[in-house]
C-alpha cells in the first residue's frame, strides 16, 4: 500500500520558484524518495525544518548535500536558475533567540542569488541599538523583520522607513506569548501602515514574499 | 424581594481608598440608593462607566454632582481625605482614541489630589513624537501608558525610562486587535523589564496602582 | 480638560505617505478638529471607517469633501504628491460581500495616483470564473486578494501567479468563520509560498503595502 | 479494583458496523483483554491509533494479526460481514504528510469490502495536479478529502464535482495551522455548498460516514 | 465605481445545483440586481439569511416572490429542474429554538423536490421523546440532526440508527455554549461513528449535503 | 409549515421536576402556545430569561401570571407539588451586579417550597463583610455562590465551610472577564476542594442542583 | 534558601476533610518532607497525580504506603476519621479510557469510608448499555459521571434520574476534543437541569463534592 | 554564517538595570559567548530559565558562577552597583508549587541588594494561614503575590493591604487552569483595586517592577 509523492515540478514554470520540501512531517524514507526524484530532474533539493537525525541519513547518501543545523535546512545540489537582480534584502531581528527563523530566510534568499544582510539583536527595548543601525538598513530594498514576544520591532521600523516590510512573528517567549501568537496579532494590528505578515516562524515564506517582489520588479 | 447593596465603607480604613462604583451593570435605582448611602457617610461618590442617560438622573438629584462625559465618570461631592504628596504622574497615550481611558485615570488621580499630566498621541508609528517628549516625561514619578492596537508604546517607553510603568491596554482597533486582547498580551510579553499591566480599558485601576505606590512611598 | 490631537505630519517626510484618520473611534468633534489641522498644512484628509452620519457633518463644512459610502471613506481635498509609476495593482475578490474592503483599497491606491482594477466574484467555488480571468490578472504588478469564509482564493492564486500577493481576510460569513479569523489563519497557513497577509478587513493596509512596493521599486 | 471493559457487540445489529477500538488511551493489558473478548465473539478486531510498541505485544499473541504501521492500525482476524456494493470511494489528499489519515480511511473501507482509490499530493498550490486528475475522480461515488494547513482542497473539489464530499482536516502545519484547527474551520466555512466535515485526523470517521451512505443507498 | 456581481450560472452544469444567495451581507440594491440577473436566465432565486426589511423590497418587485419569515429565506420563481428520487430526509431537532435552522434545511430540500419530514423537540434530556419516534425516523434515508447547547442528540441518534447523519450545530444557549461552538465541537468529537458535521446554523448546507447523496445515489 | 412544540411533561415523573421554558430564543407566539399547553396539564409555567416586552403579552392573557423583572422570570399559576423539606439554601453573592442571577435561583427554589436566604455584596475585596456573615451562612444546608470578575468568593467560602457548594460564574465585568469565562475557569480551578460549578449566569441550574440534593436526601 | 511547606492541618477542623497533596508539581524531596510532617500529626497522607517514579521513593521509606498505579494516587497510613453514613455513590463512566479519573474518585470516597460502585463503559453511543444499568444506578444516592469526547453521558443520565449529579469531563479524545474542554463545555451547557461540573480530570474533586453532600445531609 | 549577539550595555545608563539573559531559547554556545562579553565589561551575568545541563557548561568555565537549581537561575560575578534603599519586599505565595517563580523574584531582588522575605503556602483555601501572617506582611513596602490555579490570593491581599501589589500568575494546575492563563485573567479582573499584573511565571519581571518603584522613590 505504498503511496507515491508527486513533486510540483511545474511550479518553476508557473511562478518561477521550486517547491521546498517540508521536512518536519515527512519520514526519512519519504525524504529520500522525494530528494532522488527532484535531483533526477536537475533541480535543487531544499528541505526546511529537518532534524539533525533525519539530515544525517541524507548527508550519507548525497555528497553534495549540506546541512545548516541552526537553520534546520538541508540543501542538495545547487539552484542553477538564480534571479538576476541587484536588489538587496535586510533581515532584522529583535533578539538572538530568533536565529533559526532568520537563518531560514537568509538561506532561501541566497539560494536564489539575492544579496542579503542580517541585523540581529536590534530589539526595541534598547531603542538606541535600532536607531544606530537605521541609516544602514535604509539602503536595503526589502525589509524582513523577525520578532518574538510582543513583536513591537515591526511597528517601530514601519514608522521609520518606507520600504516593503515583511514581518515574521517568532515563537519565542513564554506565558501569554503563546508560541508566537501574540507577536503575530501585534504585527497584524500594527499602527504603522502597510506591514504585511507571515505565519509564525515562517522565515522561508518571508523570503519567498521578498523574492516575489524582487522578481516581479527587477 | 428587594436586596440591599452594602457599600465597603471600611475600605478607607483598611487601605486608605474609598470604593468606586461600577456604573455599567447597575440600574438607575441602584445608583441612586448607593449614592445616597455613601453621601450620608460624608464620603465622595465616584461612579465609573456611567452612561449619559444614567448620569442625568443623578445630576437631577444632587446639585454638587459633576458628570465627565468623555471619561464616562460622575463625581458627587468632594474627596476630603486627599493624599499629601508632591509626586507626579504622567499619563501617556498612543492615540486620541484612547481618550476615555486616559481621562478616567486622570480624574481618579485628581480626586486624590495627585498632580498629573497627559501626553497624548505619542504613538510609536511616529517615533519622533515620543522622543520629542521624553525629556518632559522623565520628570514624572510614575508613568501610566495607555495603548490600543499592538500596544508597542509600553515596550518602547519601558526601554527608555526607569520609573514604575503601569500599562493599560485599550480596546481600540479591529480584527485581531480583539478588543484590546492583543495590546494586553503584547504588554505582558514585553521585552522591556518590569512593566506591570492592568485589565483592558482599566484607567481607574491604573490610577489606583499609582496611588498605592505614591501613598506607600510618600 | 480638552486634550489636543497631534497629527503625524512628518510621516510624509519619513516614509512618503500621509497618516490616514481612523474614523470609527473618533467623535465628530475630533474629526472636525483633525481635518481642519490637516487641511491647514495643505495635506489631503483621508478618513477610513467613517459612518454616513459622521460624514454628513464634515460634508456640511468642507465643499471639497467627498464621501464614498460603500467604502466608508471620506476624502477632503486632493493628494498633490502622487507616486509616479506605471505599475498597476489588481484587487481580486472572492464575493460581492467583500465590496467595502475592496473599495477601501482601491480608493487608497487611486489617491496616490496608482492605476488599479477590480476583479470581483472570482471565488474558488466556481473555479472557471477565476481561471477565465487569470490571463488578465497576470498583467498586473501587485495582487491584492480579498476573501472571507475559508479564504482559499489566496492559495489558488498564489499557486498560479508569480507576483507579490497581499492577502486580506474579510469578516464575511458566520459560525466558525469567526468574523474573518478563519480566513486570516487560512491565508497565513497557505500551502502556496510567499503570500503575505494583512489584518482582517484591512483594505487600507493592503493598499499601503502595495504602495511601499511600488514606491521603493519604481 | 479491576474494572472490566464492555464491548458494544450489539452495535453490529443496530447500525451494521462493529466498534473500532481506540488504541491511544488504552494500556497493553486493556488492549489484550478487549481483543480476546471480541475474537471470542467471532468478530474482527480493529484497533486505531495504536503505537508500534503496543502493536508488538498483540502481534506476539495473535497469528492472524496484522499491523499497518503508517496507518497506525492493527487488525486481528477478518471482517466476515462485508457490505455488498459496487460503489467506489476516492480518497483525495493535499500532501504526502496526510498519509496516516488517508491510510486509516482506506483500511477501514477495505475491511468492509469497499473498493477505494487514493489520489495523493493533489494540493491546490499546484492546481494543475488536481485538474489533471479530475476526470478520474469524477468516476467515484463518494469523495473523502484530506487536507492540512489551510484546507482549501475541499472547497475547490466541492465547486467542481457533485458527489457527496466528506472532508477531513489534518493536523499538519505549524503556527496558526493550530494542529488542524485552521483546516477544520476552513472546511466548515467553505463557500462550496454541501461539504460535510469530520474531526481533525479522523480518517476512520470519514470512512464510516462513507459506509453509512453506501450501506443505506446500495 | 460600481462593481458588478457575477453569478455562478455554470454551477448548475458542473454540480447540478444553483447558487444560493447569501442575503445577510448584501445590500438591497445588490439583492435586486442579482435577482434580476438570475431570473433573466430562467433560474430560481433562493436567498438565505434575508431580513424581513430587505425581503419587503423584493416582494414589492416580484409577484412570484415568497418570503418564509421564520426560515429567513426568500424564493422567487420555481426551481424547474428538480431531483427525481423517492428518497426521504428526516430533519430532527433538539428544541423548538432550532426552528430557523430546521426550516432553512426543509425549504432547500423541498425546492429540489425532495420529500422531508421534521421531528421537533426530541432532545435527549427527555430521552423517551426520542425513543418514541425512533421507529418513524428509521424509515428515512438521510438524517439531518440539528441541536444547540451540548449537541448530544447527534451522538444518541448516531448510536441507534445506520443511515447517513448530517449534524448541524445551532447557536442556541448562553455562556459556554459559545454561540454554537460547543455543540459543533461536541458533534465533531462524537463517540458515535461516521457523523459528519456542518458549520453552525448551516441548515442550507446540511440540505445540500443530503442532496449530494441523494443525487449521486438515485 | 407550522411546527408544534412538545413539552416534556413526563419529566415530573422521571426526575420530579417540571421543565422550565427558556424564554430568550422563543417568539411570543411560541411562548403563548407552550404556556397554554402546560397550563392545560395543570402544571405551573416557569419561563426564564424573558424580556419585559414578551412578558407583557403573557401578562395580558393570564391573570395569574407574575413577572419578576429583575430576575427576568415569569411564572403562571402555582407549583402544587412542592418538595417537603426543612433544608435551607443560602445564596451568596459577590456584588450587587449579580442580582439577576441570584434572583433567578431564589425564585426557582421558592417555587419548589424551599426556604432560602440571600447574602448580597459579600465580595472578597472586603473580606470583613464576608467574615461578619460566616456564622449566619454556616446554618444553611446548601450554599449557592454567585460571583463575576475573578470569582474568588467561591474559593474563600469553600475553604471556610463544609457544606455542598454550587458556584455560579456571573457575566459581570469587562476586558479579560470575558463575559464570565474568567470567573468560570477560576471556580473550576479553585484550590478549595469539592466546589461544583454551573454554566455562566445559570442561576436556575444552580437551584436545580440544590433541589436534586435536597430532594434525594430529605 | 530552603522554603518550608506549611500543611493546612486546620482544614480537618474547619470543613472536616484533610488536604490532599497534589503530586504533579512537587519534587520528590518536597513530597518526602510534607509526608513526614503530615504523618507526625497522625493524619493520613493522600497524594494525587503522582508518577510511578516518585511513588517508588516514598514506598521505600514508608512501610504502610500503598501506590495505586492506575489511579496515580499514593496513600500512607489510614484515615481514622471516616464519615459515618450509609449513603452510596455510583461512579459512571463513558469509556474504559476514563479509568484513571474514575479510580481517583473511587479511592477518595473509600478513604472516607463511603460505599461506592463503578459502572464502566456505559457510553451513549451504545444506549442500551446505559439503559440496561439504569435500574441499578437508580439505587445510589449521588452520581459521579465521567466522560470524555463529547460528554453526552451526563446529559442523558441527567434526564433520566433525579439524584445529585457531579459531572467530570475527561481529557480523552483528539482534535476538537481539546483535552477535555469540549466535554467540559458540553456538560456545562447540558439541556438536562441541575448538573454540576468539575474541572477536567478532577476525580478527586468530584469525590469531595459528593462527600460534602453526604457529610452535610447524613 | 555566525551572527553575533549584541548585549544592551547602555541599559544600565538609561534605566539603571542590566539586561538579564533569557536562557531557555539560547544554545550553550550562545550563552558562553554572551557571558564572556558581559564579564569583559565588568558587569554581572544573570541568566534566567537555564537548565541544569546548560548550567554545568558555564559552571565549568567560570569559577565565580553559582547555579540556583530550584530558581533555574545562574549568576556569574557580582552586581557591584546595588540600589541603596531600606525598603523591603514581601514575596507571598499560594502554594509550594509556586517555588521556582518565587525564587526567581527573590534572587533578582537580592542581586540589587534589596531586602526581601518569602511567605509561602498562604493560599486562600486556608484563609487562617494568610490572616495569621497579615500583620507581618503589613511591614513590607512592596508586595509580590504569586499564585496558580484560580489566583484568588492577589484579590484577598489587595482588599486587606494598601501597598503596591505586583501579581504573578503561576502555571500550576491542570485542565482549565490552562498553564496559568486562568490565574492571569483572574488577577487582571480582580475586584480589589490597583493590582498590577505580570506575564505568567514572570518572577524576574515582578522583581524588576518592584525595583523600578524602590529606585524611583528612594
Amino acid at each position: 500500500m505504498t503511496l507515491d509523492i508527486r513533486f510540483d515540478f511545474e511550479r518553476r514554470d508557473r511562478i518561477g520558484f521550486i517547491e521546498a520540501i517540508w521536512g518536519a512531517d515527512k519520514s526519512i524514507d519519504q525524504l529520500k524518495r522525494v530528494s532522488k526524484e527532484v535531483l533526477s530532474q536537475k533541480e535543487v533539493v531544499f528541505i526546511t525544518r529537518v532534524s539533525k537525525y533525519k539530515a544525517k541519513h541524507l548527508l550519507g547518501i548525497h555528497e553534495n548535500a549540506k546541512f545548516y543545523e541552526e537553520a534546520k535546512c538541508l540543501i542538495i545540489g545547487e539552484n542553477l536558475k538564480k534571479i538576476s537582480s541587484n536588489k538587496k534584502v535586510a533581515i532584522i531581528s529583535g533578539g538572538s533567540s530568533d536565529l533559526a527563523v532568520t537563518l531560514e530566510a537568509k538561506l532561501t534568499l541566497e539560494m536564489y542569488g539575492i544579496n542579503c544582510e542580517s541585523f540581529i539583536d536590534v530589539g526595541v527595548a534598547g531603542l538606541h541599538r535600532l536607531l544606530g543601525q537605521i541609516e544602514a538598513i535604509k539602503k536595503y530594498d526589502v525589509l524582513i523583520v523577525c520578532a518574538g514576544m510582543e513583536g513591537a520591532l515591526a511597528t517601530v521600523i514601519g514608522g521609520l522607513l518606507p520600504q516593503p516590510i515583511i514581518a515574521v512573528p517568532v515563537s519565542v517567549g513564554y506565558g501569554v506569548s503563546k508560541n508566537g501568537e501574540t507577536a503575530l496579532n501585534s504585527m497584524l494590528s500594527s499602527c504603522s501602515p502597510g506591514i504585511s505578515v507571515m505565519n509564525i516562524d515562517n522565515g522561508y515564506g518571508a523570503a519567498m514574499a521578498a523574492l516575489r517582489i524582487i522578481k516581479s520588479f527587477s
